[in-house]
């Protein structure tokens, strides 16, 4: 595994079954990463500690899952200006309306990149990090095109797949 | 005016217009009070540095404003075992919905006492501080008692001007 | 158990499940609470009545939950001039929007509290009111300080416990 | 104007421009009523002595209209076993959702007759309150069908005048 | 039982399973009733025959449940001058909302009185049917202020429970 | 003008500012339609009237535009075979909310085809309907074919104009 | 089975649960139809492929479902004049509420036919495309009139078992 | 101006009242851009062309902004492997809450970074653009921490501009 470029921050434990889907998507890119829980509202020091040093310790792409008033990713964005990507967590009541709102609406100045609710988000904010990395980084550009090209690949076989169990009923 | 007992934080100049009513109520009932702007996301130093000294500096309470995804009154409870009141702020889209999701749904253990969405919130903000004030502060309290008897006879007014005006148009 | 100075105060039996998690935390402070369950549509008597004689029974702050149209914390805030928290609970439909709004939207010069909706809030509505005690409590201040390091040792606990899971599985 | 038999209670003098529709419908049909200013929050004691002695004073029907978090219609079914009807305001913010959740959802036993949010909501109120009479008065059953009869007679009316507006612009 | 006075009518059969607790309030008021599936949208001719025939076969009121675009209820409206109390119903998605805001949102001069989403909805549409007949009926009258009490009674004998059960756990 | 095809059915005269859209935009096809104000909750006989004698009359598509607790396009589409568009249309409260729900959310086996809130939604009720006819119309099938065309040429002119405006102003 | 007229589209193998209720009653009307899984965020080219060559391929109607950021029914429109009925898919989050959004609100020019969130939603998309089909095709409009009878019947038998059922309880 | 680096697309003129915001910014840090309308719905082709030539054109980020059913962002981002970063824009009805959810529901594989809705979202638009491009432009990531700063220094004056406003006015 490389060398980490992508900082995967979590608010608690239980965002991992969640975010788990970042760090599978970023191994398929061979892209290095860590994973750290921090909490904007437990732990602030530590949090903002995190924050500040991670262009000196390499890192280039900050993901921040979470749920409620999700306010991690924006208060990384606040004292970094990497590109920080947010994934909102569902929690138990409103749906995971409540962590898009908090994470989306950010002010203007400083930007949280999100991410749909869950794991779909999850994984996406993989392929943005990579797709942000690509930008200088040729090999990872082309991963970038394979990985579109399996996508096709998936559909059409579903659809392969589909149209014959719907034949076979018929 | 007594010496400042509560600190009334906003996230930008435009917040005043709402949250004056804070400082008005806070003035009706002569409780001393400081007003800042500081943007927990353009400013999260400032704000953390804020939050740390509040009670060295006296404070007792902190009634924070803010609209969108509303940051700033979770960040300073994250950094103060003070009570926190945040009142949301309404900004052009979303209905203000968003900044009270952002500030109600606080995760277990750094709550903020969440209040109504604008003037009333900013209202209710000053009072609520009052009634924390109160709780060691028995002329204070009074104050509180006589505050509720001018609103019932309010009504009662209000009551009657209404009745006569409908006697009036019959 | 020392004096209750905390009355919490929930609509219906099932509320409890949900409440308890104020009583614990309540509980780890060492600060004194009694429970009950009362509803402002069902017997708005004896709720008021509660309401009423808080301050000689020398209660200090009223938690109170409940769901769907949640008026009890505003019925008590309208009888009581202690500072009034409310938990909005989760009932069958509408995901607790419903107990949220019908809570937090109070009109200006009677304030609620409004912390999440569930657990979450439950647990806060009790932290909230360790925090207003405090005020005038220098050894509960000082539990606020411990309970705060506290989280920040259990987010560090996690982190560590989740960086060897992510390791071991690589 | 006969005896008052619907009592019309608002929150506050502001909501007199919404609930005037709910007096000129029972104007429209004879129906005698008082209209009144009582807030649940800011005077529950009159509030509730209005209540208590809704039925010995001869009425039969309530009309409660409030915004926000709308307790005062709920409040009013809480002590009295008349029919309550209750109609949402839209306040600044959130658009009457607010007040609409407050209102409709009542716990089990104690229910409020809910209308659409505004000015619809406050005629519908009076027309409900009339149906309700209109039970054991059979001159009102028949102006109720005089009343659809018109209603009838006025889209009938608009439907004309659409149709030469249309073809007038051909 | 009585000679049936209120009419209800749900969309569907599996409606029956919520609104089952209208019937189950109304026997424990000895008021007679008739139970119908009848669809605004499936049968309409049968429906507007039902509306239409309520008063010359002795029906004072008429509760209505659906789900989804809940037309049901204000079909019913349209077409009687009978108070008409709609229940909405929660299905798959959207938690109940499309049917409230179908069904509350009615135009003016054509109300429906809404009551709570679901279970609770459905008790309370015929507590509020039995409102309406005991307005000249002093027996249903008396009735209700015995229910008002049995309610109070189980609100106390569940407050006792809670506090022993707390006491317990101490 | 052809003879008419479509019928557009609205509920009040005050939908004809937004309807009108559709109007306009069956001009531009040449497709005849008639006009109409029918209200499913204050003419219900009408309005079965007028579902039922549609094919008989020679019309094809039906075009129904309703606010708040919007039940017309659903009861429309109860009494005829036709296809049913429905225009939700934006009241005072709840932004178009509820007539969205009330108009979409139709039960299996009675669709109503809906479309966007307000005018967008109104002009594409009236190019719905002309696909549908064109299905077996080779001529209004081709003008569609020119109406697509017609957009790209609108969109690339507006693309021009952007771009010497914002060329202009560097 | 005819020639495929109805074109079934989705975004992948799991709306097919949810989709089947569309192919279902399309085999009940013997209308021939088609299904296929096709992205529109995963396989654009496929899907525009397909959207241009429906008309040569002789279909008449399309129908697709999808969850989430709807966007395949407003895709397929945009390339193809024949009618598109769009079937919101509910997902993990959100309740189906942002597939409803994403689908029905399409801009001028371009309409989307959308029906209810689920099955039901399926099944009426079904019904939807035979209306258009029946537009010139008499057999079809007959069957679609038993259609609507058979569900008269189904709802009368429904209330006879309901009746039958709460008659044996009593 | 430097080569354009960014591609601004708008789905219509009036988009761009809003959209200036981010060409401000992006004048700001000098970064070059090129802004055009594409239509997602109206003009498929031309935009998917615009798509798949970005590459080749020397363009490493793209923004994209649109209302209602908002596709665009979606689009562009099927048919790239550049990062595409959505605005929301709030239409007439339903707040951008349409938009929104249109935008950042995005399924899995396919990533849009959303911002918030209006005129903050497209400052934030081009904010997040430099911060892809600094990650390998050294000069421009030191203009983001000028940028940072910036912003403190006019939360500073704006704090000092306040307190002297509220202090002349006691």
């Amino acid at each position: 595994m490389s060398k980490p470029l992508v900082s995967i921050v979590m608010g608690s434990k239980s965002d991992y079954d969640t975010m788990k889907a970042a760090c599978d998507t970023l191994d398929k890119f061979c892209v290095g990463y860590e994973v750290m829980i921090s909490s904007a509202h437990r732990c602030p020091e530590s949090t903002a500690e995190h924050a500040r040093t991670l262009e000196e310790r390499g890192f280039k792409v900050v993901i921040a899952g979470a749920g409620m008033a999700a306010h991690l990713p924006g208060v990384l964005a606040s004292m970094t200006t990497l590109p920080v990507i947010g994934v909102p967590l569902q929690a138990a009541a409103l749906s995971g309306l409540d962590a898009l709102l908090s994470i989306v609406q950010m002010p203007g100045g400083v930007p949280v990149a999100t991410v749909a609710v869950g794991k779909a988000g999850a994984k996406n904010a993989a392929v943005l990090a990579v797709q942000m990395l690509a930008l200088s980084d040729e090999a990872l550009s082309q991963k970038l095109q394979s990985f579109k090209q399996e996508m096709k690949a998936e559909v059409s076989a579903a659809n392969v797949a589909l149209r014959e169990n719907v034949l076979g009923n018929q």
